[in-house]
């Protein structure tokens, strides 16, 4: 953990790994109605050592009580507001193929606070059209839908190939954050944030976990 | 790394995660026609040390020529092999939301080897219906489907305070793995495979990289 000038938190990569682990389990609770949790009972379910999730929850602005734990509802709440899902984040979707429109569709992005304003796509049938009320513009019109929404993060959902070019146009129009869903490792400046959701590299950790049974 | 029963080689996941990276790499090289490359050429390019490139790459029997490198075709090919690209593994969706219309629809998939047999619901208006010819069945018939296909893998794309005891079912009727995109932190037993690919978890890493700039 440490500070920058701003007194925000930078958190450790496996710390922001568990904390929405502890968020999807307490809103389970919150559904069932239960009121109180405790580090250990969230230890119990998630199996993930109760100190570590004292330790992770110490990062949030909230008591538990002795013996009864946290309230289910603040600490969702707080959970849900640290890690800034409550807070709105402009995107643009760069690659309109079945997961490119399948992310616009997904309500479950914008409870996550991410909306989605715009999207590109290079097939001249499409641009023009939208999906879900998202345009689909042509990637030469970027600095346009830049400049109208300064949206922060890029989702890279082209083909493999083309992932680097996409990323590396989106950086240069100002693009903060660099969202790859593409097996291809994009590279970027160290003052860009990047984060790869490569789901057919989990198949390769699948496979093989497979084939030793 | 280490050795089973039947000389397969269970690889540690930093590996599993690399290699699919250099098969992405190296593909695109494939497409733009070059011949050749060297663990060099793919450590500039992807900015892993190039040792370490090969010693990832020895698990491949591959012999790479001095000076003058891999041959991109049989690497990729050799890559793509190792990694179980080239078999076919079925699979069963389970939750057919946004996200699972979407890996169903997804050729991708099948281009790594995955192949979806069958899709479950618990919504009775979608039940019977399929999406590009997965026929969608309730799960109460889950027994019938995987006698059928004798799938190896469940995708669970159902809402997270669902997904574990989709997970259970999928377990209790003979799946081996769990290929999980809810942010609920799934439990297995130690002989089943699970891979987590938590698509919003990565929102809480990018919005708290965004937010120290």
């Amino acid at each position: 953990m440490s500070l920058t000038n701003n007194n925000h938190i930078i958190l450790p990569e496996p710390t922001l790994r568990r904390l929405p682990w502890y968020l999807a389990y307490v809103e389970t609770l919150l559904a069932r109605g239960q009121e109180h949790i405790s580090s250990t009972g969230i230890s119990k379910a998630l199996n993930v050592d109760s100190s570590q999730i004292a330790k992770d929850l110490s990062f949030l602005n909230l008591k538990g009580k002795t013996r009864i734990g946290y309230n289910v509802a603040d600490l969702a709440g707080a959970l849900s507001d640290f890690l800034g899902f409550h807070q709105i984040h402009k995107a643009c979707i760069f690659g309109t193929g079945s997961l490119g429109k399948a992310l616009i569709r997904d309500n479950g992005l914008a409870n996550y606070g991410l909306h989605i304003v715009g999207a590109f796509d290079t097939n001249p049938d499409i641009i023009g059209s939208s999906v879900e009320d998202v345009p689909i513009s042509d990637i030469k019109d970027i600095s346009d839908i830049y400049d109208k929404f300064e949206p922060a993060v890029a989702i890279i959902t082209v083909p493999a190939e083309a992932a680097q070019t996409v990323a590396d146009t989106a950086i240069k129009t100002g693009f903060k954050a660099i969202w790859n869903f593409t097996p291809y490792r994009v590279r970027v400046p160290d003052d860009i944030v990047i984060a790869n959701t490569s789901i057919y590299a989990h198949l390769a950790l699948i496979y093989n976990r497979l084939k030793a049974d």
